[in-house]
């Protein structure tokens, strides 16, 4: 059994509209299909599955869910069997449920949030094509992400009362699915709560991450861009268009990612990361940052965290 | 008559080693000499003139002057004729006085700082050489600033007091110096008061630019990198030496410039600023930005001024 | 009197909507007028003036003229009284005859080919505009160019029999024109041959530049790009709209400008210029690079001349 | 089993001294260890395995062998036991041949060269180290190069012959030792005739790669730089310190790799690869380039195969 990336998020938004323009115009995915419930589907135009986002109109924003990918069918039910083991239910999803998809597991992360699992979806090729592709398409607009590259969750952290589900997260995507810790943040008089995890599938740094919150939700999901000059030219969009911007180009020390942090008009937190970081392979030694650098853990060039950050640990 | 370019800056520093530490291993200036008095004298690889920062121990930190430099030694004359003409008082100042410097005028803004105009330096070429030359030295340090490019100074503004020493500057600069306005803000009501102004002598952006505040002052020296590549490098080494960091890196709506904002440790602000921007030719029409839009003139990508522009508008 | 930068270039064509197509979609100039004799009149989104490029249709390729602009009208009396006092015949050019002009002046160089001054050109303006403008067009094409940076020209050059065109339009511009030479090349047993000639105006490394050849002709024009990301984005699009690439992204030592030379449909080479270089004011020191480091000087990565420059040196 | 990446090359040169100083001060690897026979171990920054090239003084340049690394110790008796049915010969190499290694098997390709799997080196750690790492090592040497990345090999090709040691390699490290073809040319009057393969182990675009040739050899292995701006300072850092360049800054068509091709003072041919290029995931599909696309294919933007890669075709 083989979980490998990310395949889509779910995001609610409040005005359809609004939200098509900007994750086409500005993040420059393309919008694929609309189905009947009025849901649209988008891809990057370096992916080659169907979608890897899906707008859901909604009077909240939020995300519904977050699903991965498996290399084969069989594994679906590998780690179903896996995951029943751990202590979490598990709901059989029939093919087509998930649209344009094979069966799927859906299942409760321990901080709450819906996760799914499928191995198959309608594949529609990157826009370049497999026969002499150029290495990027010309017509791209907006920022032209490459694809959906990986969700960052909020999991309440309530040590004082026993209460850890970054920790928890983080051991039950390990024991599961494949998951592996690349970074994390301890925090405590002992630096042995774990308050940050940053877990990845493949050999990019995050497919997925956690940070410490009040209550279980949705940070942000982020999309790929190649390096930093892509991200001034993100930047400077993002204003062309009124985008509101969360950070401003800066770098992550966990990751050593170049990000901007943005809004999408339903309020959901985007972000652009560039730069491949490293090669987090399963040996890779893990990182760890301690509570006295949390802020360049997160904004190294500030070094501080912004108020999206500091009212968590509040 | 033809004034070229900033010459130099005078900081007063609180504690020289660390001024030193600052400007050479972080900014990449080299340190060229120290006089009797303790004074030291720092250039850019990229300047050819014996320096353009003269780092002073003081008791308290700022800018005790800039001093412009002119194509011929007769300009000095024409120059002084000029601000004498224009009402304000020239002191001459011997050959010597400023080191390995000729004859200079010493005036005070409109707004009260000193500036000198000199046309003669040692020169002691550039670290590369004019044979064959490297286009960059190998062993530079830091963020490896070329040269030093601009100030930026505040000059008080208090428009229902009929004063505004931003638009006096410029007025007096473009009329006696042969500076010309390349951008400015306009605010009020009519969008008739200079809020800001950026001057040039040459084809960049900028050689000195006003900002309102509520005294007259030195807000930021700036030293010139060439692009956006260099603007992260220089972020991740201020981090890396603990440098206190005030903007990160951003665009700047006027001039274009790539920009961080940062503190030596006396807690003057520097700048690295990147880019070209365009060609401030003659006959290229004034820029202005309306005060709507202030936040996106200074800061493009944030749209919002920081503390340290906000302040000077109440 | 002030000659301020390189007005247009006067470029003959083979196949006027090919030659559209590349100066628009791959360069990315801004088609602005066509004359009655079917001119198309073309400029970069960053300049004011009307136009910089003329396109004439013809039945062999090659530049007709170049114009650079002067500061003031009158300057152009005092250049044409400069340049036939050092014996060189100057044609009165009529406001109108050059479209959208004021009065010119026309002349040949040494080398012989044609070259203009004037002062006044319709000005249309940045793209972007002057209030409160975006650092770029969003809808920018292509490359993107900024603007037409300079020419390149082949110059004769034989010292057996005594004839160096290059050193003689380099003193004649000294002499007549306020270019100053920033670079050179000098060859010979005593390295006493100017045999490459780099001038500018302003503070730019060049607004125009002699190479040697057998006879004298038009090397390239050369458009601004902003940086070496640029320097990528444009050679992919090269690549992808199937130009012919003479010499693919690489480091000039001379000016140290980041380089692609490329043809244009009808074989007219043109080159993309980033990065500002350096600031070659009036006092910077005058940069030489020797016979043996030729290759060095022209092409800084390979350290070899192509074919298009071997080929003069014969 | 798991076969993860490259562990290291073991090549030949033909000066110690000069090989260090190139590998060292121009790559910017370090230099971690000497054994008693002379050979020296070398590491990148960013690896944390104790080395990754092994420099061996003999009399003729060239490559010994190349070995990847597995995640598990078991791996190497299940991938001993699928190359044996394959019908190669499979030596066992016990813990301690390979400096700092477990047990390993060392086996031929089909085309020759001679490939070793291991699972277990001294890890000596990134240099920046597991705790609140900086993003980069301040006193990084040269490039400045983060990883060993890939090995691009040559097998024969003789099609009228029946010979295809490209494919024959391709089949066999699909069939045994998990690699995953993410890209190949396809030659032949069919194009049925797989003249070019590049291979992948996890999601970068290739772990190792085959073009044709007259007879098998090394054509050159690479090393990792993060962007299009490392590359343009690795090339000026070559030519400061007269490193032949190959190839000077170029795309690949295939990866869409950022590349140099150099060489050592030995005349192994390097490179320094740069970018992300693309998510190579196992249900990525294959992407093909035509014969009449094979300049573009290689190089990208000169779109022409130099003569490293024709002499092949002859």
């Amino acid at each position: 059994m083989s979980l490998m990336r990310i395949g889509h998020v779910n995001i609610r938004v409040l005005d359809m509209a609004a939200s098509i323009n900007h994750y086409c115009n500005v993040i420059g995915l393309e919008k694929i299909d609309t189905d009947e419930a009025g849901n649209v589907y988008l891809k990057g135009w370096d992916e080659w599955d169907k979608y890897s986002v899906i707008l859901s109109e909604a009077d909240s924003a939020g995300m519904n869910y977050v699903a991965y990918k498996t290399e084969n069918d069989a594994d679906i039910d590998a780690y179903s069997a896996a995951i029943k083991a751990y202590g979490i239910d598990v709901e059989d999803v029939p093919a087509g449920e998930m649209a344009d998809c094979g069966r799927a597991i859906r299942f409760a992360l321990p901080s709450g949030q819906t996760m799914c699992v499928f191995a198959e979806k309608v594949a529609v090729g990157k826009t370049v094509g497999t026969l002499n592709p150029a290495p990027w398409p010309q017509d791209v607009k907006g920022a032209g992400a490459h694809w959906l590259d990986h969700v960052l969750l909020v999991a309440p952290l309530d040590p004082p009362n026993g209460v850890n589900k970054v920790a928890e997260n983080c051991d039950f995507l390990s024991a599961c699915l494949d998951f592996r810790l690349t970074e994390q943040v301890t925090v405590g008089p002992d630096a042995d709560i774990q308050a940050c995890a940053f877990l990845t599938l493949g050999s990019t740094p995050h497919d997925i991450a956690f940070v410490p919150g009040p209550t279980a939700g949705f940070h942000h999901c982020a999309f790929y861009l190649d390096g930093w000059g892509d991200v001034l030219k993100a930047a400077d969009i993002m204003r062309m268009n009124n985008v509101k911007i969360d950070i401003t180009p800066n770098r992550h020390g966990i990751t050593r990612g170049e990000t901007i942090y943005f809004f999408d008009p339903s309020g959901n937190r985007n972000e652009t990361f560039a730069g491949l970081g490293y090669l987090a392979q399963p040996d890779m030694p893990v990182i760890t940052w301690s509570e006295d650098q949390l802020g360049t853990a997160i904004f190294y060039h500030s070094g501080e965290l912004n108020e999206a950050f500091t009212q968590v640990y509040t």
